[in-house]
C-alpha cells in the first residue's frame, strides 16, 4: 500500500516503537507513585517533557507543557476551559477553516451562548489566509469582551500556514490570549513557541510519526489557567487528570526528536513533481496558499472528476488518498474548510487531498500520478 | 524491585506488548479513513471491540462499548455528560469512597449546582459496604429527581466489592440509571455486564496488564446517551472524538483475553499469607470487607506505625507499597475512602495499601513481610 494520506495519521517510526517497548518492558511504575518504581517512571516522564520543550523552544520557567490524549483533548481543554470561566457576554474568535475539534467545540458554545458568542475572522478565498485586518477589527469592536482567539496554525486540509507571530501581536495589543492548533505543524515545520508568542498550542503525536493516543498542550503562563474540563487525580500540574500514558509520551518524544534532528527526505520535490505532472493532463485548481503551506499537503480540485469514486479506485490499486479530514470521513456534511475558502458544493465533490512525508518516495509519487491519470482519462470539466 | 502497588498500575503483559508492536509495524491507517489502509485499521479496531465485549458479556445488539483514553475520561463522560442534559433541580447519588475521577467530578457539580445536588449513600464503617437501605431511601425521597447513581464496583483502596446486581435492581425500580466504576474489577473478578444490569461501566487497560492511555465505557442503551463533553470528529459513534489509540486498544484486548483465559497464580494464598504473618507480630486492622473483596488488595492500619516513613523505607529496599491512590499520592488531603469508612486522621496516617497480582510470587510476599517486620520493630500502638 502507498500512503498519500499522512495528514490522517502517520506510521509510528522505529525509534518511537523502540522507546515505547523499552519503557513497557523495564518501567512498571505509575509516575504519581512516591516509591522507587514511581520515581523511575516520573524520571522518564520528565525527561520526555524536557526533550519536547527543548525541541519546540518552550521555556519551562514561565510556561508549561501538559501531556494529553491528543490534540482533540488539548483543543477542548483550552476552549471549553476558558469558556467555563468566562462570564456571560464574553465572545470568542476563530475561523471557519478549523479542524472539527476546534470548529465543533465553538459550535457547541454558540448553541449554548447564542449566535453572537462566536465571531469568525475573514478568510481569503482560495488560499485560506486569515485576514489580519479582520482580526484587528473584531478585537477593536469587541474590546474587553473577547475571551480567546483560536486559529489553526497549518491547515489539515489545504496546508495553509498562518502568520502566527503577527496574529499573536494583534491579540496581545488587545490583551486577548491566542491559541493555535499546531497539530499538522509540529514535526513538519520549525516551531519556536517563544518567538511565535502564542498563549496556548496543541499537538498530537501521531501526526509526526509518534504513536496515537498522546498529545500535548502548551500553556504560556502558569497563572490563570483554563478551568478543568475533566476531574480526577492530581496529574499534570492539576490540569489533566488520569494516569499518564508513559510509553506513548516517551514514544512521542523520540519521534519528535527523530523528525527534527535527522535530515528527512525532501518532500518539497515530491510536491512539485505531483503538481506539475498532474497539471499536464488535467485542469487542476490548487487550494490553499501556494507558498505559505505545508510541504507535504496538496489539496486539488479536479473539475469533472468525482472525488469519492477516484479515492475508491485508487484505494483498490493500493494507493491511499483522501477527500479531507479522516475525523469527518464518514460524515455527509461537506468540509467546513473547503466551504470556508469559497468552494461550491460541486467543487467540494471534485476535491482530493494528497498528503505525504518522510517515508514517501519519488517512485510512490510516480505511481500516484499514473494512477490518477489512468482513472481520469476522458474526464471533461 | 518488588511491586506491591499493582492497584496504581500494572506491568504491560507480553501479549499486549506484542500485539501493540505488530499493529504499529504493520497497520499505518486511521480507522476513520475510507481507503484500504483505513479499512485494515478499522478491522483491527472492531475485532478488539468484539473481543472485549465477549469477555465482559456485553451484548452489542443493544449496548455499546466506547473506547476512551482511560477510566478517568469514561467516568467524566458519564457523569458530566448526564449532568449537562439534566435540568436544574436534578440530583445525583454517589458514595464518599469513590475514586477521585468520580468523587471530584461530583464535587465540581456541587460547586456549580449547590450542596443539595449530590447525595451520598451511607457506607458501613470499616467494611465500606454501601447500605442498600440508604440507597433505596434516597431514591424514594427524591423520586423523579435523580439523574444518575454512580458507585465504585471494587474499591481501589480497600478492595471492597459492592453487590452490583442488587444496586441495579433498586435503581431500575425507581427508573434511575446506574454507573459503576469497574476500573479495579475488570480483569480481576468475573464481569458479566448483562447480569449486573448496569447502565454504564468504566474501565482502564493499565489496571489489568494492558497499556496505559486507553480504557472503555460501556453504555447499556443506544438511546438517550449522555451529552458529549468533548467535541471533534465523528469517532466512536459520535460519543468520543479523536483518532482512536489503535495500538493501545489492541493491546488492551490482548491483555484482557490473557487475564481472563490463562489461569493465573493464586493471589488469594498470597493475601492469606501476608495477613496471617503480619498479624503474628503487629496489631493490624484490616480495612474493607474481609470476604467480598478483591483478592489482590490489602488495606491495613498498623497502630503506632508512621505509614509515610514505612513506604519510604520499604522503597529503599526495593519494595513498593503505597498509602492509597497514586492519583492523589502528592496530595496533602487525606484519602476520601479512608475517611469515608470512618478512620480518624491518625489512623489514616498509620494505613498502608498492599496490592498485587499475577506476577507476584510467594517469595515476594515473604520478602515484603520480613521487610515490614524489620521496619516496625519496637513499635507500640
Amino acid at each position: 500500500m502507498i500512503n498519500f494520506d499522512t495528514n490522517a495519521t502517520t506510521a509510528t517510526c522505529p525509534p518511537a516503537i523502540d522507546a515505547m517497548c523499552f519503557v513497557m518492558k523495564t518501567c512498571h511504575g505509575n509516575p504519581s507513585s512516591v516509591h522507587c518504581m514511581g520515581k523511575k517512571a516520573r524520571a522518564y516522564l520528565e525527561d520526555a517533557r524536557t526533550s519536547i520543550c527543548g525541541l519546540l523552544r518552550i521555556n519551562e520557567k514561565f510556561g508549561r507543557l501538559i501531556f494529553t490524549s491528543g490534540a482533540t483533548e488539548s483543543n477542548n481543554m483550552v476552549i471549553t476551559g476558558i469558556e467555563k470561566i468566562s462570564p456571560e457576554g464574553v465572545r470568542f474568535v476563530t475561523t471557519t477553516i478549523e479542524h472539527p475539534s476546534v470548529y465543533n467545540t465553538f459550535l457547541d458554545i454558540k448553541r449554548r451562548r447564542g449566535r453572537d458568542s462566536v465571531k469568525y475572522i475573514a478568510i481569503e478565498e482560495g488560499t485560506g489566509n486569515v485576514s489580519l485586518k479582520s482580526l484587528e477589527s473584531l478585537l477593536y469592536k469587541n474590546i474587553g469582551r473577547i475571551g480567546l482567539v483560536s486559529v489553526i496554525l497549518a491547515n489539515h486540509e489545504i496546508g495553509t500556514i498562518q502568520p502566527v507571530s503577527q496574529l499573536s501581536d494583534i491579540c496581545h495589543k488587545y490583551g486577548v490570549p491566542i491559541h493555535v492548533d499546531a497539530t499538522q505543524a509540529v514535526g513538519k515545520i520549525d516551531i519556536d513557541v517563544e518567538k511565535m508568542g502564542v498563549d496556548y498550542l496543541s499537538f498530537s503525536g501521531h501526526k509526526f510519526h509518534g504513536p496515537p493516543g498522546v498529545g500535548g498542550l502548551y500553556m504560556r503562563s502558569r497563572r490563570n489557567p483554563p478551568s478543568q474540563i475533566k476531574f480526577g487525580g492530581d496529574q499534570e500540574f492539576l490540569h489533566r487528570p488520569g494516569t499518564q500514558n508513559l510509553p506513548a509520551i516517551v514514544g512521542m518524544a523520540a519521534a519528535l526528536e527523530d523528525m527534527m534532528t535527522i535530515r528527512s527526505r525532501d518532500v518539497t520535490s515530491i510536491r512539485k513533481y505531483i503538481l506539475s505532472s498532474l497539471s499536464l493532463s488535467l485542469p487542476i485548481r490548487l487550494n490553499g496558499d501556494p507558498v505559505h503551506c505545508l510541504p507535504g499537503t496538496l489539496n486539488l480540485t479536479l473539475p469533472g472528476v468525482d472525488a469519492r469514486s477516484l479515492v475508491e479506485r485508487l484505494s483498490k490499486s493500493g494507493i491511499c488518498i483522501s477527500r479531507g479530514s479522516a475525523c469527518k470521513a464518514g460524515s455527509k456534511d461537506g468540509s467546513n474548510v473547503l466551504r470556508g475558502i469559497g468552494l461550491t458544493s460541486r467543487q467540494m465533490d471534485e476535491t482530493i487531498r494528497i498528503s505525504f512525508g518522510r517515508y514517501n518516495t519519488m517512485n510512490d509519487a510516480k505511481r500516484l500520478v499514473e494512477s490518477i491519470r489512468k482513472n481520469t482519462i476522458g474526464v471533461t470539466p
